[in-house]
């Protein structure tokens, strides 16, 4: 049988501050720059979410698409779509809000609930701009 | 002398809220549902700035870009990127910060800064999402 | 009050040929070549709807995207989303289904719903490819 | 010597539906949803086909491009390009015209082709719509 | 019968220099910057062709693309593709290779066959990268 | 620790032909094609740089993107962009201008200054048209 990746595309709209609240004012400005502004700024998040498994044979098919786009809808977007990440979003409670940490926290996230479906969770991608993105893959 | 339509790209990524002050929460929620989410969101916004003018017999440009750009950069993208537009932006002080009032209010700023390099501006849009622009052409 | 133009991006999956049904085939295929084909292609069509208006004072929009996307998702989308444009779309009956006419049915079909939201439907915008696409402004 | 991996991107636009012969219109339904419409619906599909290689030390290649592109149109893009995918694509006969089921038979159509020209076929890549796409390795 | 804008996208890569022949070295580099390097640069042109006309009621075409996209690579990109602007474009000789003086030599050299095939050219439209481009209506 | 992978993505546009010194106009014509045009021709070229590392537990970042981003304009836009890849970037001397070429050069530009930060590079990736890229990991 042959193993096939399939990524889904979704979007969230959410403002975030770079801020880690051990460190002072200062420091946080001096390590974060413009991005610790205290009254938020905001970004177009762009999340690519890719899952691997054998295609079935029957339903040609490594999973249902639909499946997939439902459960980061259910545990990724709602949580996330126009919301503020550093006081809003359960999952990044304590995390400071970079795109690494966002990638983590939503691969913590969907990953039981990608193997319930009878596939594997391969990549989390983040693009913040269209200059920057992370990826994370699980280790 | 020939007629041409000059268009400068630039972005900046900030924070708002749509919020009417006179309004109630309860109305606010009413018209603007998530979008006034007390906690703000954010974008990636996309600014398009058309100039148009008679190309330069000489030189080739209808206005050197650079010039076109530094107006930009100084007369907005200083005051919108990484900020809160709500809170922070002078020139939207007392308008509720929808694309349309953004790029009314950038028109009027940018307008007698690019009058005064010899061009006239002829169209301010604004990308809010991929799915949405506003044009405004000052009228 | 200021006119600002606002624009909707929406997606729809369709089959079509090209097919005059009073030619030949010989003749339709003389004339449209391969978009001719008797099994169908398909697209994913990209349709841009743009309306103007005075932006409200109050609510700083020129109208509620929200009643825009589900005017078009309603008299549009939901008509021709994974449907075979030749065969199952009402307002394209009889019509040759080229880029063109597809523009000139869904203005038909938009302009009194979105009249009756306060705005003026303005242009109607279909990508076919990434290299070509034909615009509609009522006339 | 150095291992460079090179990638051509290529379109075709072509009809299909979700359709397993064996099941029953319903379960056809159940299963696929929309995409199974009997009359067809179609995309613009994106193909992206990477090899890997050496770099060849006097000419500076990995391998000419071109021949890579001609391999491509040949093999596929003329057997897909504005065509039924159900009905008309030899290598897709016997399999449901998923994205999946599509980059293995890609990727077998063009893997001796690929071996003849000196470099490796790495993977196959299906973009369906902006928001979902399929990769496979050949494994 | 329905006016409907019709274009049609062609890319062109070529190497150019901004250079003003009468200037001395230093007053074409004041000028230009770094675009008047003397060993050349270049870009991927993106040219975008609108032509306007009304549809013909039997086609269901303004016109036909094909036709469009035969006349701009014989007459355009054949001309331009991986030229240089300065030394080698016979239409553009004279003339500073701005986006400006590309899209109204353009312009020039399309008009006639253009018109010959039925349809109005409407606009010429030249990225020069992602951040700016132009746009000439023939006036 | 998690590992995450970090991409840059940075513009340049320069000139450049493929053209082996050793061989005669005639082999590079045959060899290249228009791509050897002795009067050069460009690109927009776009480079992504991708490293990888362990997300820093108090900064949340994988290391600052800004250095990152220093680094490259520092040692690779500053000497390509505006530039003739053939004639005025020291470490293209001797090699031939293939994009191939260009990702390995980059690579060993930026490979110990990356170290430097604390990162591992992971990828080059370099897209010369929308419709082909190449990518190198270092071996």
């Amino acid at each position: 049988m042959s193993k096939v990746f399939l990524t889904r595309r979704e979007r969230f709209n959410a403002a975030h501050r770079m801020f880690h609240p051990d460190w002072s004012d200062e420091k946080n400005l001096e390590v974060y720059g413009k991005c610790s502004n205290p009254n938020w700024h905001g970004h177009n998040y762009v999340l690519f979410v890719t899952v691997k498994g054998h295609v079935d044979p029957e339903m040609g098919y490594v999973v249902n698409l639909k499946k997939v786009s439902k459960i980061i809808n259910k545990y990724i977007i709602e949580k996330l779509d126009h919301k503020n990440i550093n006081l809003e979003v359960d999952f990044m409670k304590g995390r400071v809000p970079s795109a690494e940490n966002l990638a983590i926290g939503i691969w913590e996230q969907l990953n039981p609930h990608i193997h319930k479906i009878g596939v594997e969770l391969h990549c989390i991608k983040i693009e913040e701009t269209e200059n920057n993105y992370v990826e994370y893959f699980g280790e």
